[in-house]
C-alpha cells in the first residue's frame, strides 16, 4: 500500500514513526476520515475544513489542509481504489521533538500521515439495523476537537462489542450525546431530533448532511438535548458517521427501540444518502 | 543512545514505530517515568506496580512489567548513566494492528518502548520558587491512570508557559485537583493538605514519598479536597513529582503565595527528601 509521510509517497512499510513523535507521546494531534466513493472523495473540503478548524485550536501549524485533497486523490489512484468505495485516513500531529507538555521549539514540523483503504458499507447493519449499549462519557472535554486521543472511546466501544451491540453512546449530565465513532440522532412522532453541538459533541459531516436530507425529504428536524430518561420514548435511533452512514440502532442496552425493527425515517433517510452519495437524480 | 523497543536494545534512530501503533493512532496506552539517582533506581518497584495497575484497567496483557527494572537498569548502564542523575521513560501501548475503536484480536502484542536520558533537578526553582497558573480540567475521567492521552496537559502546559509560570494547577467541581504533570500539596498552619486520591488525581509515587517524608519530619499531614476559593489562605504550596522532586509554587495565578518566597515546610522536606535519595544518614 502506498501512504503518504514526511511529504512524499512511499510503501507503507517504509513509514517509521519516530519514537519522539507528539502524536505518539501525548496524543497531540488531530485526524479526519473521508470516504470516497468509486473514485470521487465525498465532502472532502468539509473534512478538511473540520481537520483546519481542530489544528487551528491546538495551534498546529504549517500544514496546507487545502493540499491534502490532492494527497488524499492521489492515494485513491496509486491504491487502484478509483472503482470502489475507500476510506482515506488522515492524522496530523504536532511533530517530533524531545519530550515536554508544553509546546515544542516553532520550528518543529508537523507529523502528516494519510492512507486510503478500501471500504464496503456496513450494508447488513443499514438494513437490519444494530444494537447499541449506554456508556458514561469519560472522554476530555473538547469532543469538538477530532483529536486522536480516544482512550475512552476504545474503553467504551470494547464494552459494547463484549455486550454483543455495534455502539456505545456516551451520556454525561444527565443527556444523550454521541457515539464512541458516530453521531446519533433520534426520531420522535416523524421529527428527527439533534442533541445541539456542544464541547461534547464533534461537528460530525455526515450529521449535517444528513439534516440536509431531511429537509428536502420534508422531515422536520429539531435541534434540542435529549435526556437520557427519554431513551424508551424514541420511535427510531439513527447511527450516522462517514463510515456507517446511516444506521438504525434498534435496541439500546438490551431495550427494543419501539418495536425493535429499522423505522421508516431511517430508511427515507438512507435512501436520500444513497441517492446523493451515488449521484442518482 | 540505546533504546529498548521490540524486545531489543537497538539505537534510537533504529526505532521504527509503526503508523498502526494503537499509542499513534488512538493514545491507547500507559506511561511512567523513574529517576535513577547516581545509577540507582528510586523507588522503581512502585513506579511499575503503578504501570501494571494502569494496564490492567486498560487490560492490555502480555507485559512482564517486573522483567522492566531490569531493562531500566540496562538502560542506564548502556547509555553510560551510571555517574549521574537520569530519567527512565517507559511507554506500553496496546499494539499494532488494523485501526478499530475496540480491542485488536488477542493475539497482538502490545509495543514496549523505555529509553533513559540525563536528567538535572530543577535546583533553581527548588529554591527558589515556581510561578503557577489555574486551568480549568479538561482531562478525561481516568486521571488516576497514568495514560498517553495527554493532549489537555498539552494545552494548560503551553498556556502556563506563556503566563510566564512553569505549572498549571487544574481544577474542576470548585476543586484544586493536580498539576499537568505533578501533584499539588498545600500548607496551612503547618500542616500538609493532600487532596484525597479520586479519578482526578493519578496516585503520585513522589506524593507517597513526601508524606512519608511528613510523618518522619513530625509534619502533620491532613487528607481532604481543597476548595479553588481557599487558595489564598494556604501559607505554602508544593509541586511534587518525579522529575520537579519538591518545588515550591511562590504565586498562583500572578497572586503571591503568603509572602512570595519558599516556606519553611518546603525546606524541611526537600532536605528530607535529599537526605532519602542520596542515603544520608
Amino acid at each position: 500500500m502506498v501512504v503518504y509521510y514526511d511529504g512524499k509517497y512511499s510503501p507503507k512499510e517504509e513509514v517509521a514513526i519516530s519514537p519522539d513523535d507528539r502524536g505518539f507521546l501525548l496524543a497531540d494531534g488531530v485526524y479526519d476520515v473521508i470516504r470516497s466513493y468509486q473514485g470521487k472523495l465525498f465532502k472532502c473540503r468539509e473534512h478538511l475544513e473540520r481537520l483546519e478548524r481542530g489544528l487551528k485550536e491546538l495551534r498546529i501549524k504549517g500544514v496546507e489542509t487545502n493540499g491534502l485533497e490532492t494527497v488524499a486523490q492521489q492515494l485513491v489512484r496509486e491504491n487502484k481504489l478509483e472503482g470502489g468505495n475507500a476510506l482515506v485516513y488522515i492524522q496530523v500531529t504536532r511533530g517530533v521533538a524531545v519530550r515536554c507538555h508544553a509546546f515544542p521549539p516553532p520550528e518543529t514540523m508537523p507529523t502528516i500521515y494519510v492512507e486510503a483503504n478500501a471500504y464496503s458499507s456496513p450494508t447488513q447493519m443499514q438494513e437490519n439495523g444494530a444494537k447499541a449499549i449506554l456508556a458514561p462519557d469519560q472522554r476530555w472535554s473538547r469532543c469538538d476537537i477530532k483529536a486522536i486521543g480516544l482512550l475512552a472511546n476504545v474503553l467504551a466501544s470494547q464494552k459494547a462489542r463484549e455486550a454483543g451491540a455495534f455502539e456505545a453512546i456516551f451520556y454525561a449530565d444527565g443527556l444523550l450525546q454521541e457515539g464512541t465513532h458516530s453521531s446519533i440522532l433520534f426520531v420522535k412522532k416523524d421529527v428527527v431530533i439533534c442533541p445541539p453541538l456542544t464541547n461534547r459533541i464533534l461537528p460530525s459531516v455526515t450529521r449535517s448532511v444528513v439534516i440536509g436530507l431531511a429537509a428536502t425529504e420534508s422531515i422536520d428536524v429539531e435541534i434540542r438535548p435529549c435526556r437520557e430518561g427519554e431513551l424508551s420514548e424514541f420511535d427510531e435511533i439513527l447511527m450516522v458517521g462517514t463510515g456507517s452512514e446511516i444506521i438504525p440502532i434498534t435496541a439500546v442496552h438490551g431495550q427494543k427501540v419501539r418495536h425493535g425493527y429499522p423505522g421508516p425515517v431511517a430508511k427515507r433517510l438512507q435512501g436520500a444518502f444513497r441517492r446523493l452519495v451515488h449521484k442518482i437524480p
